[in-house]
């Protein structure tokens, strides 16, 4: 049984804990948390939840520690942290400051003799596979990422901000012409807006002037003014009904040419269609732990990313049985 | 420089040709014919056309030798033969007899010291990595494999054995409702004339009964009479015009559920849309051409697929460039 450890138990914190539960070869030994851990209440009967001060202790109980806190705040001090204790995985999606991110967790995770997997999931994590793959295969082309449609919680956050916003959701949408002018072979060169939709459900306290929220999340700069956005007034109860879940999913595809003349066309389409983004980068996130724990079985240590990892670390079958079943 | 040789030029070899051309850190060497050299012309300057016969001679001039015979009669004898002597690649296809193949490589493989890299392209290949993959991450769900549209060569073959058929053509095609059904979750179980049509398009001989054709075609065993087959007959210039083509392509679709109750579905969808099939499967092999030459210098051996190449071997960037650029 592999040993895994959470550390930080929100969203993807109890995504991870579900994960654990579908695989076999796992087994949960605690869960971290900042907070009274007296307060925290876990689905696992019979797991400890521990204070976060306290994780050394579990030093020689845990074999992967899965760390489930933010990328802006926490990880870039968690990950480093712990890698000089633990295999770690993490989920780190600041794209722009991966590089220093891994030379950090890189650092300790030597140091160790530890696995540090970092930026798990699916963008970063089994995106970028496929956009590694993808370029490798087809070099004469283009790559193309698409998201949604889908929740983005920070757009959700930077709407409920809004003076005389009560509360408020928002999706990313992909452009269908756009989708399909990339998946035609054209290799178009496409904007921002051309790209993506961004479709706002607000709810607005009483008396608040709707004309000015809707103009304020139109042009708010980063977020939305690049983009068409539209936005929708809904009442509180049609909010909690009918957004309430957290979905996503994007494509990510390559277009390329090859041949002679470069004659032929060859489409590479990679889509997910997630009901819930935190328990799919959950799943990815306890399979790369797999991984995690058996390369650094093998001796294996030091910073990795999903391009490090061969596919048969994260299967739970055995060489013999992906060869035989689905190769 | 990354030596390339290639052992075999048919639509394969021709394929593996063109994509070294577009990798600037390859370079090809020589070319491998078991017909008389002098006859086969090359579409690459300078470079020399020798006799199978000769092979050995190169045994210091090329790093990775690419194999582009037949998986029936030329793979099973050549790969483990030459990987006695050179990193090999090979795109060997037949399922059934993949443990087999792999075994008899791996003992040559191990003897030289050499990489024995087999059943590289798209299925094997590609599509097996994500069934790899989608299996991994989503524990609790089912993989769908469905083919096309495109033209599939045994077949295509099996109807020019039909007395009275001149020429002819066969392209398998997915069903969109089983397709759609995959994809909204439903997980059916779908039988072979459930997922897949065949398309036969027949030049009749003069004076052959067409009837007699359809309906032999229609009810062979094995390749047809599982399947709603349609024959269409047509003029040899209408074949040659309308279906010179070698297109393929096809769907590994992994669908699984997430969730303490398993109430969330996700749908992993990976697709391809291939004008050349050869070419396709020969830009495959030759990303992965690389990642045998780096996995020999690191000192790897053995016979390998797919499962057991961290991505980061067959990209042309580095480890460096891939996180800053792709991840």
């Amino acid at each position: 049984m592999i040993r895994i450890g959470i550390f930080g138990y929100g969203n993807l914190g109890r995504g991870v804990e579900c994960a654990i539960s579908q695989n076999g070869d796992m087994e949960l030994v605690a869960v971290f948390t900042r907070r009274d851990p007296s307060t925290v209440k876990i689905l696992t009967q019979g797991v400890p939840v521990c204070h976060v001060d306290d994780v050394l202790s579990y030093k020689d109980k845990i074999d992967v520690m899965i760390l489930c806190g933010g990328s802006a705040t926490d990880l870039p001090v968690q990950t480093p942290y712990l890698a000089e204790h633990f295999n770690v995985v993490d989920s780190f999606d600041t794209h722009a400051k991966i590089p220093e991110h891994f030379a950090n967790v890189d650092v300790s995770a030597k140091k160790s003799g530890k696995v540090g997997l970092i930026s798990v999931g699916w963008d970063p994590g089994m995106f970028s596979l496929n956009r590694a793959l993808g370029s490798s295969i087809l070099v004469n082309g283009q790559d193309y990422t698409f998201w949604g449609k889908g929740v983005s919680q920070g757009h959700s956050d930077a709407i409920r901000r809004v003076e005389g916003v009560l509360d408020g959701k928002q999706y990313t949408v992909p452009v269908d012409s756009a989708l399909e002018a990339v998946r035609s072979g054209a290799n178009p060169t496409l904007t921002t807006r051309e790209k993506h939709t961004r479709e706002c459900y607000v709810v607005a306290k009483e008396g608040a002037d709707k004309t000015l929220i809707e103009k304020t999340i139109k042009e708010m700069p980063n977020y939305f003014s690049d983009y068409d956005t539209t936005v929708n007034f809904i009442t509180k109860e049609e909010l909690d009904k009918n957004h309430a879940g957290i979905p996503h999913g994007g494509f990510v595809i390559r277009s390329g040419k090859t041949g002679k003349d470069l004659e032929h066309t060859h489409i590479i389409e990679y889509s997910l269609k997630l009901d819930s983004n935190p328990e799919f980068t959950a799943s990815v996130i306890v399979a790369y732990a797999r991984g995690a724990y058996r390369m650094n079985k093998e001796g294996m240590c030091g910073a990795m990313t999903v391009f490090d990892v061969a596919p048969r670390y994260i299967s739970p079958l055995s060489s013999e049985e992906m060869r035989k079943t689905l190769l």
